[in-house]
């Protein structure tokens, strides 16, 4: 069964390729944006501002067309400082707050051409704390998180591209539950300054789009690297298939997803394997845990002494279970990474990618939890690239499978999830 | 020659062992710190702002004496952000600014007992260009840079613990030309958060002090870690004596002081052995210029963007420089750099320490420059710790020599650093 696409969305590439060809006027795009926001943001609740005039104005901007972006809009997560914009960080400590600078991101889309049209939904400091934004594919669940409104605004057709960041699975797993494409890229490919921080060795800034061309493209135009994946059909990857010590916490739709996939790639030509990982990626995972959560409690450790009133009781508990963690347990911990990156390295020495779940299962019902970002943790900590596949469904909602590649081979995951993606296109029932 | 010092320097270590002892109280300590401010800042210029009357407050707190740094007073360079401070970046454009939160090395050393009494002249942005402060050894000539007000804080006895950062030589370069200890420990030992970001795969928050005791004890108080050295006296270590390619660029009398602490630290029972760098360390010295350019012009990109004409020229050419450089470039000498620091662990394995110049020489006469990080570059790179070890001098201003220990095994690099300067306290003519 197909996915239900609550909307159109918009394919960056496309919609870049009409500018290109004088088809179509950035301020088209940005109206066709526009449509889509009047006609679903009311129920969606992706953004926390929006500031549409000013797109348009910067939109009729002669100079936008030439540039890789085309003057496309763009949504940034609310945890990216704007000047142009407020930036609450999801919390209403920073009410209010204007940066006095733009995140360097920010100025390296405008750079490259892309139009800021606002901010999306951040869950609060980008934990698990629940937003209000709904799945556009269902306003009973949730849309994951924490990047939940830049998910939800390419799922609902409000924008071609957006940005999130990623410190457990915040890119992968919100983009598996709106069904859209979600590129976590290799540790800093994209920079992260002035994007409040979380954990600093784990926060990864991440792209969604509306599929595995358009989130290369937008990877590619705004860091300048060559990730576009629209040219030449990619070669056919060799696939490790890899259901880790957490395959039995997927749901048995999301297993059949997965072994779906393995099963159409193999068809189309690439060779999958089974990869049992090494025990001693266990350890690592468990290790993500102690890394974030020491690190968060540091990083958010001005807004819990001065400001704890205003922090959900659920974050608070977090970050009090942060603070009692000690240095040599997270000393322990980093050391297990690093040893972890090496074993993983040579565990995938002989693959181009892995091939794994995005997330447990489709969106949880309800707004309880974002879910769980079990099928992430690893991957962020050993700061290799994730690309969260769409196309396939449970016949309600989507799922998503997940494509990860080597550290520093960004390109290489994003064709090998190209391939997956094309080769379950024709075969999406799970 | 021993090195004049202007002011005798506050040591931490002394004052904390003497609130610990009853003998002496946070309030007295602070006013210790006032007089030699009095006496001095107007002519050193350490400081962009302070409030001596809000530390006063603080200081007598009743919890404070038994926390680890037992209300000291504590400086901060003018890029960690400050809620109850403005903080400037050392730029016009940034006049007024007051972060709505405290960095997190501003909220550990409160954590830790420590009292900040104020922020400390920084360069531009931490760059190159020449601020106001002037050296207290001898006021026509330059502190160093970019933590020159730290430094010099320091040096001048108005503080007994300050914080800078390092992205290429900006904690051992200044502390060198200052004649005090200075400690750029392992890669985000100490946490970045809320730090003006320069560069992101560089900048390193350090610690100043008088002594190497005394900057371990504050090093090791503010992150938790066992990094004290003033308990048993340090084993002998393996030293590499470690010209780099960079030697002929030394002063004779630079080379001279490195020689003379190699030979006493020989006759005080330690191991030297020359090393000669692999070839390819050169390389990685090389790819340092291209990282810090590349990412300070993406970091600073949107200061470059809007307030241009607020930006010094001298800057402003570096970041136009940054901008040219292209992202296969940068993206090459980022593997260079990986590949250095396996070269560097390697080439290390059978020492302890490297031992190599902190700086070219004493501190450059006037206020042109704040000196060359060209001693600096490659560790900064490799992430490893580096100690300045003050003591020695050319007759007229001080000269550092500098220890660099293997990666994360900063308490090494602190013992090395003390059993160096004890080697040389009796034996510093040059």
């Amino acid at each position: 069964m197909k996915a239900e696409r609550a909307n159109v969305m918009l394919s960056a590439l496309k919609l870049a390729r009409g500018i290109e060809a004088g088809e179509l006027t950035p301020r088209a795009a940005l109206e066709m944006c526009a449509e889509a926001i009047a006609a679903r943001e009311k129920d969606v609740r992706a953004f926390t501002v929006l500031d549409l005039d000013a797109a348009r104005r910067a939109a009729e901007k002669k100079n936008l067309s030439g540039l890789p972006l085309r003057g496309l809009p763009v949504a940034f997560k609310d945890i990216y400082d704007t000047a142009d914009f407020p930036t609450q960080y999801g919390s209403p400590i920073y009410a209010g707050n204007r940066p006095r600078a733009d995140a360097t991101a920010v100025v390296m889309v405008r750079h490259a051409g892309g139009v800021g049209i606002g901010k999306t939904v951040t869950t609060e400091f980008a934990s698990m704390v629940p937003p209000a934004t709904r799945n556009p594919h269902n306003l009973g669940h949730t849309p994951g998180g924490s990047s939940s409104g830049s998910c939800a605004a390419i799922a609902a057709g409000m924008v071609p591209v957006a940005f999130g960041t990623q410190t457990a699975g915040s890119v992968i797993r919100p983009a598996a539950f709106c069904g859209v494409a979600g590129f976590k890229p290799s540790y800093r490919l994209i920079p992260l300054v002035g994007v409040k921080d979380v954990s600093w060795h784990l926060d990864t800034a991440g792209v969604f789009a509306a599929d595995i061309v358009d989130v290369a493209f937008a990877a590619g135009a705004v860091t300048g690297r060559d990730l576009r994946v629209d040219g030449k059909t990619p070669a056919a990857p060799h696939i490790a298939l890899t259901r880790t010590h957490l395959w039995n916490e997927a749901s048995p739709a999301m297993r059949n997803a997965v072994e779906t996939a393995a099963r159409a790639a193999e068809a189309a030509g690439a060779k999958v394997s089974d990869l049992t990982l090494p025990p001693m990626l266990e350890q690592a995972y468990a290790a993500q845990f102690v890394i974030q959560d020491y690190e968060t409690a540091r990083s958010l450790a001005f807004e819990y002494d001065r400001h704890r009133d205003m922090i959900d009781p659920r974050l608070c508990e977090a970050l009090e279970s942060g603070l009692k963690i000690s240095i040599d347990d997270y000393d322990a911990a980093r050391g297990v990474s690093s040893r972890g990156r090496r074993v993983l390295a040579d565990a995938m020495a002989n693959y181009d990618v892995i091939l794994t779940p995005s997330a447990p299962g489709a969106a949880p019902e309800g707004f309880a939890t974002t879910g769980n970002p079990m099928f992430n943790r690893l991957w962020t900590l050993m700061g290799a690239p994730c690309v969260n596949v769409p196309g396939m469904s449970d016949g309600e909602l989507p799922l998503g499978i997940q494509i990860v590649g080597r550290f520093g081979r960004d390109r290489a995951a994003l064709e090998a999830a190209l391939f997956v993606e094309r080769a379950i296109a024709g075969k999406t029932d799970v």
